[in-house]
C-alpha cells in the first residue's frame, strides 16, 4: 500500500532540520579540539548516514512530526513556528528507541544494528540522554507551552515503559496494558495534535478533542505494532518475526490469548513465559495457541474499533475538509501497515 | 572542618521542593491504579527515603542549586522564582550520577547502593530519563531562559560524559582533560551562576563574570574530586580508596603523573592501564609512582591556582559585602573537602 501524503509533505523540511540540530556543534574549524563521539551516532541513528558516516536516506515514518506540522497548518497555526517542536517530538521518540533497544537486547532497528550495539551500552546512554537535550532545546524555540506539552508527553513515555518492563515478571489484564500503551505510546502521539493546538492557540474544548483523537490513534498504532511483532514479516518490519513473544513482551495478543485459554493454553503460556530463553519451538507453539484462539482477528477488530472513534473525533474538529480526507487516508494506513 | 553557610541555608527549601516533585503523581487515591515503579527509587537515589521507602535525611551537598539561589538572591533576583530552576539543576545533576553508575559500574555511592545495582540497569535507565524529565518540567516554572540555560548545561555535561568515556580508551594531555571537565563537571557549575544572572536580569557583561566564576570553581572543583578519587578516605568519600585507579579514569591525576614520568614510570602505566581487571597491588603501585612525583601536592596547587582566580571573578562582581564573605568561605571548604 501507498504511504499516506501527510507522510510525504514535511519529509524535506524535516530531514533538513534534523541535518541541522544533529550537527556536531563543537566543529567550528578548530581541528585541533577533540570531535564529539556522539554526533554522528546520532544521525546514524534517525537514518541521515550509515556507520561510516556516508550520507544514506534510511529515515523513519516520521509519523509525530508529520501529524503535528499537519494539524498546525490545518488549524490555522504558524508553520515556522511548530517545526521547531515536530523536530522535537521527533527526537523525542528516537532518544526512547535509543534506550529502549538497549533495555530490550534488541539488536536490529528497521534492518541495521541498533547504537548499542554499534558503540556499546555506556555510550549508547549518553547518545540517548543527548538527542533528548536536543529536542527540548528545539521545543523551547517553539515557546514554553509547546516546551511543557512535550516534555510532560516524555515523562508520561518514561513510565509507560517502566511499566512495560515490570509487565516481563507478571500477567497483566486488559486494563494494565491500555493504561500503559496510553503512556508508552499514546503519549506522544496525543502531544503531536496538542501542541498543534497549543501552537495554533486553539479553545480548550478543541485541544481537548485533539487529545482524544491522539489517544484513540495511539491505541490503534500500539495494537497494530502489537499483531506485527507477532505475525508481521521480518523482511518488511526490520524485526525477526515472533520477536515479541522471544523478548516475553506482555503485549496485546499474549493478554488476550491468555484471557481465552483453557487450563492446557495457560499452562503452555506460563511455561514458555518463565523461562530463561524462549526457542524457535516456544515461539511457534505460543503463536499456534493464538491462531486456535482467533487473537489476530480481534487484535485487528479493536484496531478498527479505535479508528472508527478516531474518526468520530475528527469529524468534530474545525479542519478543511481536504485535510480531513488526508487524515482518513493516514487512519486506513494505520490500519493496515505492515511496518 | 564545617559545612559552609551557603550550603545551609536552603536545605529545607529544596528538601521540600524535591519531596513535592519526586511524588508519584498517579497516586491520587485511585488504588485500583498501578503505582508507577520509578517514583520510589527517585526518592531513594536523592536520598529522601532508604530502599523500602522508609524517610532517611541522606541529601548530598546540594552545592548546584544552593549555588544558584544565593546567587539569585544576592543579586537582588525573585527567590521564588529561582526555586523550580534550583530544584531542576539539582535533579539534572541527580540524573547524571544514576547514568553515570551505570556507565562505571559503581555500586555503592554515597555509602549507599547504586540505583541500577537495586533495580536493574534498564530501569535505572528509565529512572534516569524520568529525572531528567522532571528536572526540565520544572526548569520551564522558572522561565523560558532559564530552562534555556539548564538544558544547554545538560547538554554539556553529557558531551563531557560521552568524551570521557572515550578517555578510558587512550591518554589524554592536559588541554583535552580540562575541556573534558569543563564540560562534564563545569557546565553545571557555570549553570548555577548564570541562571541566577538570568533570573536576576543581571547585564551580559555580568553574566560573563558569573559564567567566568563557574569555570574555575568547576575546575577546582573536579581536580579535588580526582585527588580525593585516588587519595580520599573511603569511609569518608563513600568510594573505595584509589577507586578512580581501578575504574581507569584519566584522571587529573594519572595524566600528571604519565606526563611526568620516565620511562619506567610510563610502562608501569601502559600495563596498568591496558589490563582488563586491575589488581589491588596495581592500585598501589600506581599510587607510589604518583606520590614519588609529587601529583598530589601539585594537584592541590592547582584547584588554590583556580580558586585564586576564582576570588578574582568574585570581587568583581555586584554582590554584598557578607554575601562575597559566604562565597569565599565556600571556596575554601572546596579546596579542602575531603568528600
Amino acid at each position: 500500500m501507498n504511504t499516506p501524503k501527510i507522510l510525504h509533505l514535511y519529509r524535506e523540511k524535516l530531514e533538513r532540520g534534523l541535518s541541522e540540530v544533529l550537527r556536531d556543534p563543537t566543529l567550528v574549524g578548530e581541528s585541533s579540539r577533540d570531535t564529539d563521539p556522539l554526533y554522528p551516532i546520532l544521525r546514524y541513528h534517525v537514518g541521515l548516514c550509515d556507520e561510516n558516516g556516508r550520507a544514506v536516506k534510511a529515515l523513519g515514518k516520521m509519523l509525530r512530526p508529520s501529524l503535528l506540522l499537519f494539524t498546525t497548518q490545518e488549524l490555522g497555526g504558524d508553520l515556522d513556528r511548530a517545526i521547531p517542536a515536530a523536530i522535537a517530538l521527533e527526537l523525542v521518540h528516537n532518544f526512547s528507541l535509543i534506550h529502549d533497544d538497549i533495555q530490550d537486547h534488541d539488536e536490529i532497528r528497521r534492518g541495521r544494528a541498533t547504537v548499542w550495539k554499534l558503540i556499546g551500552i555506556s555510550q549508547a546512554i549518553n547518545a540517548g540522554d543527548l538527542m533528548y537535550s536536543i529536542a527540548i532545546k528545539n521545543a523551547l524555540l517553539s515557546g514554553v507551552g509547546a516546551a511543557g506539552s512535550i516534555v510532560d508527553a516524555a515523562r508520561a513515555m518514561i513510565e509507560g515503559q517502566g511499566l512495560d518492563l515490570t509487565f516481563e515478571e507478571r500477567w497483566v489484564d486488559a486494563q494494565s496494558y491500555i493504561d500503559m500503551i496510553d503512556k508508552k505510546t499514546g503519549a506522544l502521539i496525543r502531544c503531536a495534535f496538542r501542541t498543534a493546538g497549543i501552537i495554533a492557540r486553539v479553545d480548550r474544548a478543541v485541544i481537548d478533542v485533539l487529545t482524544s483523537l491522539g489517544v484513540e490513534l495511539g491505541r490503534a498504532f500500539q495494537i497494530r505494532d502489537d499483531l506485527l511483532g507477532v505475525w508481521g514479516n521480518g523482511d518488511v518490519t526490520g524485526k525477526p518475526q515472533g520477536s515479541d513473544i522471544r523478548r516475553k513482551k506482555k503485549s496485546f495478543p499474549v493478554a488476550l490469548a491468555r484471557k481465552r485459554s483453557g487450563e492446557e493454553g495457560r499452562s503452555l503460556l506460563e511455561r514458555v513465559y518463565t523461562q530463561e530463553r524462549i526457542s524457535d519451538r516456544d515461539v511457534a507453539d505460543v503463536i499456534a495457541l493464538m491462531d486456535s484462539l482467533n487473537v489476530k482477528k480481534s487484535g485487528e477488530e479493536a484496531v478498527e474499533q479505535h479508528l472508527k472513534e478516531a474518526r468520530e473525533y475528527l469529524e468534530r474538529l474545525p479542519l478543511s475538509e481536504k485535510g480531513k480526507e488526508l487524515m482518513n487516508e493516514l487512519i486506513v494506513y494505520l490500519a493496515r501497515r505492515e511496518k
